[in-house]
């Protein structure tokens, strides 16, 4: 099995200005390659230091991945060193360099003359072109010995990653890992661990569990010869957590609850509107993430203030005399208010206390109402964090439960 | 100045099940005592391989702080590495044990055995108790060389390094480092950098640029004896780079643009209203991110399509017919209608193609017009990313632009 080593270069990651995410997102999916991580080290932008790394990792390791430092500046200097290292050469490749220029002037701006620099490849190299930024990525190979260089931005790493190095890599990867994600919602790490308890236990597939941001999840992970033999050793576990887990999966192998809602609602033909008080915005941003959204999607109101409820959502100032802005009955109007003046077939209305400060009323923040509407029907649901003071997390869930409440009522459409 | 080596002991970084987040704590806190950072580095449970990084990382660097691999279990193997290389001998501690053993005790539960590992110290160590666990941290020093050793749980890492570790290290910090960020928006890192040229030759204060999600910042950073000396050498740079990047600054040592457009909304007692279709809440989900927003946002509108832009925001039908729904002119009606409609004292309307595929129009995704409407004036900025693929990319520029112009009228106010 090869050794590999992974160096992000950057002297913000010295500092701490920034978290390494980039050294957590390759070690597992080289693991998933059949890779071993053998080390993992930082460095700041100084050409001696990161010449002396490499070639230390070198004399221990098969293959190094490094990340940043190609940038345009006079301080990346990570593919002079690799070359000077490897002992590649550079020269300018035309076509990256017309590539960077066309970016400029879609951008309507003059290339910098320093941006000449990331059109610099090492000749006999590899080249990995850069969907998303300037920076190619590279790989020079010599004597069974790899060094790749990715660019440090996650955006632009993670996609040049699964698109181009993992084929790239194949060749040094010793039989198949197949790993497959059941994800969850409304249940919690420990409750779905206890529900899945002996398969934890597997030695191949294992079976693996996560939580974040509210969710739970579990990876299904076989080693095999072959990827058929690999998915013969998941299919019977899977079905396993499919009968225990039922409705609170919302998918396999899928990447967010909202993907599964856009595509559940296409399914269906339905149309959802959505009025936001205090995630105003999020649950829509997230529903639109997802390209094809406009199928089932056209309006949101975000209705911050009593006025603005009462203005456009028809809301009754009584009601919200009565029981307040944060509300079953709120949320009841609002949903039917949004459903209404948009047309939509299913209205949802979401109000609460994000935090970190309670509102008037001194209900508690991570508090929230959330209705859904139909022509029909009317529900509402409560839920509290019990995260009074962290606002990002309060609104994500509540936009999340909101999402959930679309997708169970989809399910059953 | 001594310079300092962080090394992370554990599996599971190299498996890239948890990110390392002890390295960034430990970083920012290190730089603050104004001790340099040469190094990050993460190893296995492997004590070959943790014996050859100590002793690497000694011949290079003054002190050594790892964490992880002080629990009770065989595979926790670093404090004894540690006493190898160093040449410790360890001895159990029996009020360490004592202290131990009352933890499982109030915790109900009987010490297992293997616990009392966790008692043995080195013989003329410093030992931190750990107030939060049960593994104490310990400092080997001996001929100028200093490791110190912490539990890996953050939870446990950061107190201690809090309250006991910072000043056993107070003796090796010479002065302090002092680190100012400046940040842009409308200008890319390397005009930026191209403005600051000379100055990013400085060595103390060093000026250093990044980019980040179509942001440009500068950091200035100062090393002195005192923090005031640090800010003298800064303020002058400072100055400068403000000179040279005017308006394109928007703040110094501000978490984001919207915290400085929430700032300046509230300043000069502005409101503003949304109307967004290719963000469709991204800038609304932005602005409310910043707590006391609602003193100066209070209504959104996604319109996600034409009748929603008709029926909701006035948006005439023919402009619709004749520009097509992303131009110049449909977010300038979008922006009078939101803010006609909500009452505010300025309206934005934003209208463009996320992507990754275009529209019937054939217009490129990544294009965008944003409209800003007051009382009197109104005014239109088109933004193309040339980023065709990128949907994420182009919603979050595309709010910023958005925010960006609040802020510049807003400054202007």
């Amino acid at each position: 099995m090869p050794v590999c080593e992974i160096i992000s270069v950057g002297t913000e990651l010295l500092l701490g200005d920034i978290l390494n995410t980039n050294a957590r997102f390759l070690s597992v999916e080289l693991a998933a390659l059949g890779i071993s991580v053998l080390r993992q080290s930082t460095v700041g932008d100084n050409p001696e230091r990161l010449a002396e790394l490499f070639t230390d990792a070198l004399s221990r390791s098969d293959i190094l991945i490094a990340s940043g430092g190609l940038g345009p500046t006079a301080d990346d200097i990570t593919k002079e060193v690799c070359c000077k290292v490897m002992g590649f050469e550079l020269v300018i490749d035309d076509e990256i360099l017309a590539g960077i220029e066309s970016y400029f002037i879609t951008k309507n701006i003059t290339m910098p003359e320093s941006n000449k620099k990331q059109a610099f490849v090492p000749l006999n190299g590899t080249v990995f072109r850069n969907k998303n930024g300037t920076a190619p990525g590279i790989a020079c190979e010599k004597a069974g010995k790899c060094i790749i260089l990715l660019p440090g931005p996650p955006r632009e790493l993670v996609p040049m990653f699964n698109n181009d190095v993992k084929p790239f890599l194949s060749k040094y990867s010793d039989g198949v890992i197949i790993s497959h994600t059941v994800r969850t919602f409304g249940i919690g790490e420990s409750a779905m661990a206890e529900l899945a308890d002996d398969l934890l236990w597997n030695e191949n597939p294992t079976v693996a569990p996560y939580a974040k941001d509210g969710e739970s999840l579990l990876r299904v992970t076989a080693r095999a010869k072959t990827a058929e033999q690999a998915e013969e050793l998941c299919s019977p576990v899977i079905r396993k957590i499919l009968d225990r887990l039922g409705t609170y999966i919302y998918g396999i192998d899928v990447d967010s609850l909202q993907q599964r809602v856009v595509e559940l609602l296409t399914e269906k033909g339905l149309k959802v509107a959505i009025a936001e008080s205090c995630t105003a915005g999020y649950t829509a941003k997230r529903l639109t993430e997802i390209s094809g959204a406009s199928q089932v999607f056209d309006c949101g109101i975000i209705s911050y203030s009593n006025e603005i409820k009462i203005n456009l959502l028809g809301v009754s100032a009584e009601t919200l005399e009565k029981y307040g802005a944060v509300s079953e009955q709120t949320a009841i109007e609002m949903a039917k208010g949004v459903r209404t003046l948009s047309g939509a077939d299913i209205g949802i209305g979401i109000t609460g206390i994000a935090g970190p400060q309670s509102d008037e009323s001194r209900k508690p923040a991570g508090l929230s109402f959330i209705a859904l509407s139909d022509v029909n029907n009317v529900s509402v649901e409560k839920l509290e964090t019990g995260r009074t003071n962290d606002r990002e997390y309060n609104r994500y869930v509540t936009a999340s439960r909101a999402l959930n409440m679309i997708r169970l009522y989809a399910v059953k459409s």
